[in-house]
């Protein structure tokens, strides 16, 4: 795909989540539920941050794209995180998986395969760890962070988005956004948003927001955060700024702004 | 009520809360607990982010007000409102509800209905699109999000103080705070304040705190949250420093500046 | 313990949690998961905020501390930190726990009891009131406010030491860190610092941090935190600010600045 329809792609994306403010079902981990809703909020969308099975079908009909993040996960939220990936379907709604710390524990890497393999449309977005140990290769995690850099997931993700018919964000130095057609490297953030927890939950959320508008690969999202990151992390003299930073930066982004600081490749 | 008897009210709120520092049980949703009670620490209220039905006959013995917010409700957090709600009953406690996202699911808007009818002093606290499901009328709402002015839930309000024997009031551009009384219209606060997420819990939850030093209407909470966003939007460059500037703005906020702000008739 | 031996326990605990950036198992309450997160990133440490029984044996193998804050607790989250404290003991991992509004109400102090009964190897952390309830003795609390001054706490921990063989901080104005080889106070922080949520379950979280590393008395910590506080508390117009700066501070702090501040006896 050539550069100038990438950014295309990212640019008509950033208008119609701010025109169209689509819903955006959140089923996200309790570390990251305000600051997701709030990143939700500031580029335009309007963030559901629901669970309960009482309701999950009703929110999905009129929502535009569903974000699972197993951050916290238990069995309880394994029950509801498989039941409305069941409702995602019936509305046809596409499903931004996040596996944190996939790898770390095997129930982490059973429920987010399961989620993967379940879901119709989908997205997955992680760190080189959790791609690779999605992948079901040998990768090598602390934790919920990633010791690989994202290149050396690339096998993983070209598995995954094979094995699930799905597009794959590999998060790092360099975010790789893959899909069946091809990938784009993306080389916008900064060192210090791996000491902001739930950097990449955030991301995931706004892949949800742009999947609602039809931006199905991940390529938006990436690109904006990147390049709010960076203009926030320029301003910060550390995580705790950094994460305040970030939001005023999403909310004030323009797109002349964004593409003069995009690196794609 | 003459405009200078308002203002006392809402002055004497403020320096008895300040001096008083109430306890409030918050029965809240996940995403904004830490927001929440950090409002209520920086108004000078004392906040318990409490819900075990073991603990809450305990807690509501010693505390001055419940807060209930529904916003990231399922059928557990259901059970154990119900409870809290019985024993802020027994107790005599005036018990503050938030029907976030009444109207967008059944679920929701059902249970809000069988707290509101429970309650026995009630003040409840919403934004236009969930007083008018609340009161059984056609909104339209975006998830948990208004779509309607608050002028356009005045008289579904009013349906709810008579049918419940409460306060309302309904956030928006102009506030309302509804009693048996009469009507006050409040118009602080700021226009970027509904992109982060939360700022109608916050309230809710400082309504706590004033109806814990005996201020049951809603009005004084109101004031003060509409002047203290107002300030803080008015330094922030968007919604990450909004929502830090409002703590700030909280924790400063002498009579003089509130009395000469409030915007009241 | 001469101060000097103390400085450079504290100098080189910090030098060890960045260089080691050990793994942190938190089991704490909704309204500080972000912050403490955040707080252990920051200082260069790498948390999981886990709590599921299937996945917590193989996350306390490879862990090197666990904590556990009753913040928010319930049944639920209850069996959930009996079976961590079970399996850090059979990992020989050290426990530090919160006992957050401990005296509050029953069921905390019972548990409270419960998980210092039964963890091998434990700190205590806690407010005045928390530590003085935990031991039995009548104390006064507000809510999870502390109404005692640290110094009234002080035979209290003795007390809990001796019966838990176990370390005790008690913060305050003063903070005591308290062994069986003595006790150590620091006079450093901030009086804002109470007007920000969760400030102890910080502290609480970095103890876990520097236990990681071997550092088994809290004394780290407390100093750390007290330094970053008091730095991050001269930055800020109010807790709203302070939240943020004290991230800032902890990512920032270098071993000339904290020794130089340190107000140790």
């Amino acid at each position: 795909m050539k550069k100038q329809t990438q950014i295309d792609i990212i640019v008509n994306a950033l208008h119609a989540v701010r025109q169209q403010k689509p819903l955006v079902v959140n089923i996200t981990n309790y570390v990251v539920m305000n600051n997701t809703a709030n990143a939700l909020l500031a580029i335009g969308a309007s963030p559901i941050m629901a669970h309960s099975r009482d309701e999950m079908a009703e929110m999905l009909s009129f929502s535009g794209a569903l974000v699972i993040n197993i951050g916290t996960l238990d069995s309880l939220w394994h029950a509801r995180m498989a039941f409305a990936v069941e409702q995602a379907n019936i509305h046809n709604k596409l499903i931004v998986l996040n596996p944190v710390g996939c790898g770390a524990s095997t129930l982490r890497t059973e429920i987010s395969r399961e989620i993967a393999q379940a879901a119709n449309k989908l997205i997955i977005r992680g760190n080189p760890s959790e791609i690779i140990a999605l992948a079901g290769e040998r990768g090598q995690s602390k934790g919920v962070d990633a010791l690989q850099s994202s290149e050396q997931a690339v096998g993983a993700a070209q598995y995954l988005l094979e094995t699930y018919r799905c597009s794959v964000v590999i998060s790092g130095a360099t975010d790789f956004v893959m899909t069946s057609e091809g990938q784009v490297q993306l080389r916008n953030g900064h060192p210090m948003m791996p000491y902001v927890t739930g950097m990449g939950c955030t991301l995931t959320a706004l892949t949800g927001a742009f999947a609602a508008v039809g931006e199905e690969t991940g390529l938006a999202a990436t690109a904006i955060m990147g390049v709010a990151g960076e203009i926030a992390a320029q301003e910060s003299r550390g995580p705790g700024s950094l994460q305040l930073n970030l939001l005023d930066a999403l909310y004030q982004l323009d797109t002349e702004t964004l593409v003069q600081r995009l690196n794609i490749s």
